[in-house]
């Protein structure tokens, strides 16, 4: 059999086999001390992090996809060890005088001075923690989450109550710490840990925009739509490969580069890997094909910003992506504005009948299929929810964490602030707080300061999107004929180019030439539900 | 779509987005003195080395199943990183002071003194080389394979041999380093980094026996064999998902545990991944299903083996697999001594036939079956060869690489001997240096002293088996209905159980009465292809 397989041969099974005999030098972290050698160190234990956290990023997905369900409890050691080295690197006494030779250094580029902004940016957020609240927190969002799972399915908050109190006296205590190691407030520093330079004085004036202009709106889309005669439903079934084609061919039409990135299913749909090797993943249902076709091109727009990166900074801190916020904002820019535009829809229209073997039947023409993808609906789940009410939930999320961070807001008195707040903007009664605020997992994990990227990001693919649109004319007329490439041509030079080179404020002022506003989100939504046309 | 994905949750995509916020503290490496505490602290140590490993296992098994092939570079980098800090943490300078406070202590059980043992094994390897040796192997190595794959291609050993001769001459000096450190010779010193406790004394007079009767034992195989009928072809197709529904059905009949390990298809078929992540691959050809239905069960045998390694004891070093020959011997007893038996086959037969639609010709009967899997005919392909040619091919390397490492052999005249061995043992002209020499990568990768445990764990498995079915006489007639419970019992109590806590010879003489030796893998060859009956 001479193609037969090598029977005898085990090698490369490096993990269980291979000792520890050939391994290249990382490097121990040592310095001697020099301002010129100060930044090349750096960047030599900066590259290590990034590898760390390739690794990290892998064994994740591989966790969520497929790792089997006996093998949890050690993935976590794995996890909670990598994740430790790299708290042990970053921390290493060596690097407090590093990053203060390497900045007392006067001879490095633009580039290199944000690199060093951002490893400083890094260390403090990691040094501001004493060892025993970080363990503390650790341990203590471990059981929290533990006891929301359960508690959610039972809607049971008096349950949760203590998980979340400590954890919040936790994240308070984290706050604080940070926000005096930064100079920054205690909500400022935990919203920075997720969004660099975002500041809750760049977010209070668009929410508060949108919070005075949100329910008229609603109100006013949800008018048009009922004046308007329902979509013609969609029947399937719509098997899955057929389903996962349509998904591959969407997400190469965009741009994705499918030998340094995977399509694959997991329960929860994520964007992630590693630099060069960015998964995404879906899930399917027979019976409605768009939850996946959409949520392929969600997680592509996020996936088409990794890939865009700066070849040259890829394993530096600044050559990251730049914050939650522009994440979201990539992915919204061609889920949201662009693939349900009625442009998009009227040329992937055929391509989705063909995949499907569909016939021209007034179901599936264009014009129907768009009425699906912009149907408005408002209800008690966030991640449900279309982007008209989106911002709703986010309003009331972020007016409730600023609270229970500052202290304003007894944790007892949650339930009844959260669903005043949903009554408020959505009009909808909640009816337990299992669609209510035991929803979603941020909270309970300790998440304070994530909600607001999400509506942020929103804000930023609107603004994005008109921009890109005005400023490069041939965008809108090659979007129509599915071509792509001018659209993301503008986009990497304008905002995946820069990577971590400056923060999502100073990105979006100079791709736009305004600050982070609500208008073109706004304005979006008017022109899409209550035009004349109704459908941009 | 109350079921659809969540559509803005990015959750949990750890590695892109994710900052360094709530990380377990793993442990800074100090240490403050103090016997009673230092071995508790090298535990610690260690179980982030097992985890170290197997992040690298799941890594190495992602890199050659499911890594996009852009992402080679960085998953080099990665890979580089991890192996990196293993040695940073295995080599650091607490380290010395710790491992010789805890032996210097009297309260530690016998497995705790094992374990200490192998601590002990593993840091004199580490630390045995200076660094400069260990980066200049790295890359010879890494040049070496890449200038081998060029030359076995072409066939070209001269173009070959500058490689090889840097690659030998840094070995050389690493075998001297080593034995020096570990008061070893130089090529017992490389032994011991594949096959912990196992000496060219061992070796030699079981090789010895193995080259006075091996070439005996062929012709009397081979003639015996031409007396026969020749086996009737099984013709396919074979489609893809039979036969892996065939390998599942026969991993779940040998105990495998399918919550704590996988079955995919790679290139190169190996058992690797993570502890309680045991991760098979094979590849299938469509035109015969026997090369893929062995190797799962070959590689089946090692997964079985770490499977079956004690629970209390798996994160650290006494807890691990004990070496090359012990593994082998696991897979080999799986698939060359049990699932080749007539025993098995007479079971096995009528679930090939289901498996594929075949209907009782006289094809597919269990003897014309077993004809094909005990099918010997020499060859020149080490990976390709049966049981009874297969311990020539590593004769001749044994020898060879003994010389090599001594100085004892100039690589100018390595062919010739090669070609001249492989004449003396199977009475082959060998054609070419791609059919010779160059055909197999552990030289070019600087693995001296690694082949003989192939052929070790040959003996071993027959030696392994035969004691077991002496032992315990309801293993026959179980193996004959398809059930291995008896035999895996005795597999676990004997072998896996014992883990590292022993050497290999230890653990052979203790379960099988006997040091290592020849005779019972002799005595399996002439029963199964010269006795009256040519089939046990």
């Amino acid at each position: 059999m001479p193609n037969g397989p090598a029977l005898y041969d085990i090698y490369p099974s490096l993990g269980l086999f291979m000792p520890a005999l050939h391994i290249p030098l990382a490097g121990v972290l040592h310095y001697d001390g020099g301002m010129s050698k100060a930044y090349q160190t750096l960047e030599r234990h900066f590259a290590r992090l990034s590898s760390l956290n390739d690794a990290l990023g892998i064994l994740s997905w591989d966790k969520e996809v497929i790792m089997p369900h006996g093998a949890a409890d050690r993935r976590a050691d794995t996890l909670a060890t990598l994740a430790g080295l790299r708290h042990d690197i970053l921390t290493a006494p060596a690097m407090t005088d590093l990053l203060a030779d390497a900045e007392a250094g006067t001879t490095l580029t633009a580039w290199q001075k944000a690199n060093l902004a951002e490893m400083r940016r890094s260390h403090a957020h990691a040094t501001a923690l004493p060892g025993d609240l970080v363990e503390a927190l650790t341990q203590a969002i471990t059981r929290s989450e533990m006891a929301w799972r359960e508690a959610r399915a039972q809607s049971d908050y008096a349950g949760f109550l203590p998980h979340l109190t400590e954890v919040l006296n936790l994240t308070r205590q984290t706050a604080t710490a940070k926000g005096q190691a930064m100079g920054l407030s205690p909500y400022d520093a935990l919203l920075d840990s997720f969004d660099p330079g975002t500041r809750q004085s760049h977010i209070d004036p668009i929410f508060t925009k949108l919070e005075a202009d949100l329910p008229g709106l609603i109100s006013a889309v949800l008018e048009k739509q009922a004046s308007l005669p329902p979509a013609l439903p969609l029947t399937g079934p719509f098997p899955v490969p057929q389903q996962e084609a349509l998904g591959r061919r969407l997400m190469q039409q965009l741009g994705f580069d499918m030998s340094r990135g995977r399509l694959d299913v997991s329960t929860h749909p994520f964007c992630g890997g590693a630099t060069y090797d960015v998964r995404l993943t879906t899930r399917y249902v027979e019976d409605d094909f768009i939850p996946a076709m959409m949520g392929v091109l969600h997680e592509t727009g996020h996936a088409l910003y990794e890939q865009g990166l700066p070849a040259e900074w890829v394993s530096q801190p600044v050559g990251k992506a730049g914050g939650m916020t522009l994440h979201e904002s990539q992915s919204l820019m061609v889920e949201m504005q662009v693939c349900r535009s009625r442009a998009f829809v009227d040329w992937v229209t055929p391509h989705v009948r063909e995949a499907f073997g569909a016939s021209q039947t007034p179901a599936w023409q264009a014009e129907n299929l768009h009425r699906h993808l912009i149907h408005v609906q408002p209800g008690f789940i966030r991640v449900d929810a279309d982007e008209v009410t989106y911002p709703a939930h986010i309003l009331v999320r972020y007016k409730l964490e600023k609270a229970m961070v500052s202290g304003d807001l007894s944790l007892a008195d949650l339930p009844g602030a959260f669903n005043d707040g949903i009554k408020a903007l959505l009009g909808l009664d909640v009816p337990d707080d299992r669609r209510g605020c035991l929803q979603d997992i941020h909270w309970p994990e300790g998440l304070f300061g994530y909600f607001p990227c999400y509506a942020l990001g929103a804000m930023a693919a609107a603004q994005l999107r008109t921009a890109a649109y005005e400023q490069s004319p041939d965008i809108a007329p090659a979007v129509a004929q599915g071509d792509f490439s001018p659209l993301m041509h503008w986009l990497r030079t304008n905002v995946h180019s820069r990577a971590s080179s400056a923060s999502m404020p100073e990105i979006l002022q100079t791709a736009t030439g305004f600050p982070l506003k609500a208008d073109a989100y706004l304005a979006h939504i008017r022109n899409r539900y209550l035009s004349r046309s109704a459908g941009a």
